[in-house]
């Protein structure tokens, strides 16, 4: 895996309004089979958003996702652990917020964060990585095999020089100044060894598919999550349960 | 592992009286023990007990652990999983129950039952038996290696004709008729096939070591289980956290 072959933009060709429109077909339809998965009761959807800062994953949420009826679906923002998150294993907090049948849970950052941030900033050595990688490919083929669990993992891959743009954007747009950290500026100095172990989780991360998501235009990054997204979902056929000759 | 080799009974010739006082002074060990887990806030410990029904599951943990502080010591009973807890991946109930660092924990029952009761009334296929087990030896190592948790299994070794004994004793005695369940008495025929499915779990599930209480009688139980705690405890080196320099 070298992310630095990999696009970030979009194809070449592609006509923006004509996307668009396609993608707001695909979350209607998204949010249709998100129904009926709900009533069905059977299967469990989760979908992991990572990448580095200003790289869409709330965007893409509320764009993929926005059709869907919060009865059937939450989204969990990952942030620096709590104490009490930090006095478990790194899967505790992640675990608990697991979808239980019928629902879909978006991991906006996720458990991956403690073989990147931790690992970049080598808080946890080496050993610890491997057992944690191990951990994390168990915990996700307990998801799929024990519940039932579509699990769709996207890398938001966003160039380092569209990611400044965006940083500034929200320095010098008074409407995203919300979404200023600084933070976020330090941790772009680390990028090259960011991607070094983003490669590396997307490698051997791998009881459940990675899907690279070029993400510089946010146009076609929303088709592009939608699209996969609802790939995935059309192979899940849904049965209803029916009434029964008994029922009153 | 042949459970049927193994004695349910208490070695011959020891002193009753003299083993419930050396009890009674371990517990107190134990609980020392635990205040100073509790204090340093670093490691983490699990204890489980598994067996048929009347096996003494509550009494040790009475026995045993009477002395610990509840701040940091919580016993969780596993019933019948709840509609939400069966509408997720088997461990994901016991595993928000983990233990915090600075935390003892006592699963009485535990996520071993999804692989006995389970199986033994073939609820779920071989093919999902192995999934289970792989999955239980990857939580397992998780806390461990992640955690810092010490994880101690007890078997509760308990014969045929003392169940018997003691579930006729819960019918016979009021005192002890809250205890009657009719269910125990069902579970109890099947006693060959739960011997065969804890002989493959004890062999297989073998991240963290389990050990064999011999349990008919009760002083034994108790006096047994807290030597093998104990012994465990005895291994932790506790560093108290000191004032620094600068303190206030």
């Amino acid at each position: 895996m070298d992310l630095s072959k990999i696009s970030t933009k979009p194809p070449k060709g592609l006509d923006k309004d004509k996307i668009k429109k396609e993608t707001a077909k695909l979350a209607k339809r998204i949010a249709e089979k998100q129904q009926l998965i709900y009533a069905e009761g059977k299967k469990a959807v989760l979908i992991v958003f990572q990448g580095m800062d200003s790289s869409g994953k709330d965007g893409a949420t509320r764009k993929v996702f926005k059709y869907c009826s919060p009865s059937g679906i939450r989204a969990h923002a990952f942030k620096k652990p709590t104490d009490l998150e930090f006095a478990h294993d790194f899967l505790w907090r992640a675990h608990k917020l697991a979808p239980s049948k019928g629902q879909f849970v978006i991991y906006n950052r996720s458990h991956y964060e403690d073989i990147l941030i931790q690992r970049v900033h080598k808080w946890i050595d080496k050993d610890r990585v491997n057992t944690r990688i191990d951990a994390i490919n168990a915990y996700e083929r307990l998801l799929m095999e024990d519940n039932n669990t579509t699990i769709l993992k996207f890398y938001m891959h966003i160039s380092k020089e569209r990611q400044l743009e965006k940083l500034q954007e929200r320095k010098d747009d008074p409407a995203k100044n919300w979404k200023h950290n600084d933070g976020d500026w330090e941790q772009r100095e680390h990028w090259d060894e960011y991607m070094r172990c983003y490669e590396d989780a997307i490698d051997r991360c791998n009881a459940a598919p990675w899907i690279i998501a070029p993400v510089d235009s946010r146009w076609y990054r929303d088709y592009f999550i939608a699209s996969k997204v609802m790939d995935a979902l059309d192979k899940l056929e849904v049965t209803l349960p029916t009434l029964s000759k008994d029922s009153k």
